[in-house]
């Protein structure tokens, strides 16, 4: 049984308590932590939950010997230094995306990870973990060579126009997953990418210096290409299809619906649209990624998406960032060679 | 929060515990009772879901104040009578079909309820809580006069044959179901039954004196009519398609599979079959029919299914088993005077 | 090259022309005869298909040594006659269906195609040369022993009720068609029928003693089961679905639509209706009855529907007519005994 | 009635011949001329269509009072003068693409059209009379402003290498028919390409210089993007889809099967393949396409598809290949501006 203390109660820890305790019968939520503890979430944990320790303090958690892992849904700011903290304090971690927006500390985290290899490391890219993207990966192995991977990622509604200023931006904040999801179906690395995008949804995201639209085409060091669609906002849902087209065939998933129900009248055949809220479409999906970590714990196996999986991504948003400034296609090379000067 | 007791603690009571634990805020299984509960089960209520009490007597929980409603999942035959001394006990029953198998045993369950109306009593026809036949019936409402309702229900593979000997038939035992989710979708009446039917899938099922395949034609009180087809042995997987026909169009719902994923290959496009396990295609339906259940009880609402709705099938598989022995059509008024006598 | 004459020059007189002389390389319309001719029909057929000859007396065609094979698309009380007619001058026969609706006619035909068994005889019953229905019925053929057959089969709006009162009731002259589509996909014959039906499209096809509604289910000879249901009126088109289920698994077939696009709004996920005009949905598969006919007759292999497929059919509409008549299942051993009597 | 002279009747002359014959009711072909003419055409011509008059010399058709349009499916280096030479002698054109391969001599059909505006003049891409891409442009009008295009294009199986050879390039002979449906979707203009392509499905179409599987995305002046993805090898088939994503929804089409059957085994969900050949999938497009070129000459309405749509695909196929070589984004502005020095 894995003793696990979950650092940050916002709503994504709240849902990862939840995944562990219905979920994750090999793992028990021991402890929880947040300054800004409420006592509703309190009162889940303890009640509902049985948790034995709410902590405002994180600290406690990493000092707590009977606790084995940390899961760590704090604000991002602090991701990389709490992830160095308990690893150091000898935790397993499970922290959520992004590692970091800062580049120096990113790889800070990855050599303390290096440091620790006794322990596991995994990056909440809760994607990888969904069953429709395992089916299309596993499916896609037996159909030869990747030649061209297509992601489309469409939010059902742009975010808040303060949340859009302080976000990091499309790539970071949105694309981030698809860029992720690229070399998870590629088992390849990104070489290049070029942007086209704009401010089609919303004026005030475009003079807020973003953009809620892109098309980002990708070189991958096997050869494939890759092409992701985003958009801030379908109305119809969120929309979250991928295509792995192969040199013996093709493989493609579809949205998730609430029901299979079809009602045929005079006006068409009509059925239900996409789930509309990530917590529905990626619920299962939340819970397995749980289920792994502490299964990669148990049977000291590596984890589905490791420091590196957290690195890429970040690297490819900023080459996305640049060719969309730019207007040129930009490598990835580019971008760790002027970071890491 | 309403304090539930389940009696029976064998697979399906299992189920409910899990499901009132994780999806179920408004109550609490507070004491489970079974003559032969296993340490296992025992340990997993204790310790993974808390419950306060386990007992080997189900009359511990029918005597104790704190609890608010009693789930029955104990063997078919005790079913009726745990009922009655439930409702006598000021509990609220949920008690998992069939209600009995004999006729005037359901009759008394019937009259116990009317007596303690200030109580909820539900049974267990878990598929009128699928989202995808729940959405079946409430999209065929706004299609005028119902004509025609067609229920494909089939399982991925028969019993044990010494199962079969003792199931009651494929009438009780499996179409069931069926039979109540015509009175469902239709909410009409079933008037008149006529059957065909055969052991197609496996020649010891009829050896037993029971049939594997069917196919019920129906004459509803509406006016319209319906069919079912069965079958005990679909290679593919738990098949459980409807088709609602109206005036003003058709709904139809298609079974729920593992992933949306399609392989497109030169041997065809390839997706995924239904989901196999009885459990899995209805794990939702079951914590509906439980949250559904309670809120009945918090809201003072009638159940969704009743104890006639409990009767009703009962009759109906009555005279399908007639109609199958004597070839004829077969009313149900006929099989009501028949067991009234 | 075979030469054909066209007996009947109504609308399916002229579709047969049509796909003749655009799908049909091997054959040559030489004639047409329709003792009403209309001069545009005379015009196009001249003109455009390059006919020789337009009489209004169907006996020259019967007559012209040069012509090898006849289509009759006469009205349907003149079908046996000029079919007789027609093989007594040595001429191949396409009949339309139904060949007569006289049962001793019939058995006449029968006779003359047997004294004439170097001659081809087909009867008109086009499903059977539709893609979707020959694709079920190959690929059932790798499926094992069939179990259940279902027919789905509803037309977009009932014809006016003047023409319900002559038109020999909807087994006649609706179900007629899936009363053969079951032997053809079962490749067995029909034992017993059991009919429910009723008047819930139009009252007034109910007062005109017919009925716009029915389930019938079979019993076939090799074990299985079948159930037809129709409708006179699917608001949203022409409905032609069927399904085979077999010990191996399970073949079924959706309708055609005009196109394959989805529109996808915040009102759901919206796709296209079924064709609903018969003949956009069995236009090919006219072409394709002709197209084997010819090549019947060039090969000399067997019809694909022959004199027996004509008479089939023909006593299981009586059974049915019996069974809603008298509430009871009835074979059609029954039927043919008292026909022959 | 139009009178139509085909020249060149090659396979696609052949198709329209028949396309005109049979679906064409408002139009004759009176004449054909092919340098080569098989006597298997000749004899399909005059025997089979009626055509009247089968000659070498297309001047013969030119010359002919009688003839009031022509199609022009000879080989690609005269498309533009026999197009200039048609229009100079009063015929109404419809050419197949492109019109040309070198700049300056389309720029002068665009001139010559253009001083004969009382004549009509069609390029031949077909796709634009698609039932699927129609239904898709007429359901993406009332969806708000477009914001993303998708299209994907995959050919069965590259052609020969010696085609490859000659061919002109991926953007041009197969990618055109992509580019001219980004403008037909749009009805707007690209204004800028970036291409990402390789040699995927065979290293010698890499060795001839060219490339076999390609991602282009693009800038259209609407503020629109668009992205097409191109394979000389689809093991499955011929694929055709599009995706039209707007501000109030989304719109897309799916690929055309020989049926609509589905076999459910314990293998899965098994339907068919797409269509294989361009022929099948577009055989009614074809004829759509004429029948469209000859309403717009008796209505003297706007064909289509015209000069300026045969001008814009070569343009924006330039840019890619300057893109490709180049590892940039290159404006059509520029290409235009290099061509006209």
């Amino acid at each position: 049984m894995i003793n696990i203390g979950i650092i940050g109660m916002g709503r994504i820890g709240r849902v990862h308590m939840e995944s562990i305790c219905t979920s994750v019968p090999e793992a028990k939520v021991v402890a929880i932590a947040d300054p800004y503890l409420t006592s509703e979430t309190e009162t889940l944990a303890l009640e509902k939950y049985k948790v034995l320790n709410a902590y405002k303090d994180y600290k406690k958690i990493l000092s707590d010997d009977s606790i084995d892992a940390v899961v760590i849904c704090s604000s991002t700011d602090t991701h990389s230094a709490i992830s160095i903290e308990a690893l150091k304090a000898g935790k397993h971690v499970m922290c959520e995306k992004p590692i970091d927006t800062d580049y120096k500390r990113i790889i800070k985290v990855v050599e303390a990870v290096k440091e620790n290899s006794h322990l596991k490391f995994q990056v909440g890219f809760n994607r990888r973990f969904d069953h429709n993207f395992m089916a299309l990966k596993e499916q896609s192995k037996n159909l030869g060579a990747i030649h061209i991977i297509k992601i489309t990622s469409r939010d059902p509604a742009p975010p808040p126009i303060e949340y859009i200023k302080v976000s990091g931006g499309l790539f970071n904040d949105m694309m981030i997953h698809d860029l992720d999801m690229v070399r998870f179906l590629s088992s390849s690395e990104v070489e290049e990418v070029h942007v086209y995008g704009g401010a089609l949804v919303d004026k005030r995201i475009g003079e807020a210096g973003d953009i809620d639209t892109a098309i980002v085409s990708m070189k991958l060091s096997s050869g494939a290409f890759a092409v992701i669609d985003n958009s801030r906002q379908a109305v119809y849902g969120y929309d979250q299809r991928a295509e792995v087209f192969c040199a013996n065939g093709m493989v493609c998933s579809e949205n998730d619906a609430p029901s299979t129900v079809k009602v045929v009248t005079s006006s068409g055949v009509n059925s239900e649209k996409p789930l509309h809220f990530f917590l529905d479409r990626y619920m299962q999906a939340y819970a397995k990624e749980l289920k792994c970590f502490v299964e990669a714990i148990i049977n000291d196996t590596p984890t589905i998406c490791n420091e590196t999986d957290g690195l890429k991504p970040f690297l490819i948003a900023k080459a996305c960032a640049k060719s969309l400034l730019e207007s040129r296609p930009v490598t990835i090379a580019e971008i760790e060679e002027e970071l890491s000067r």
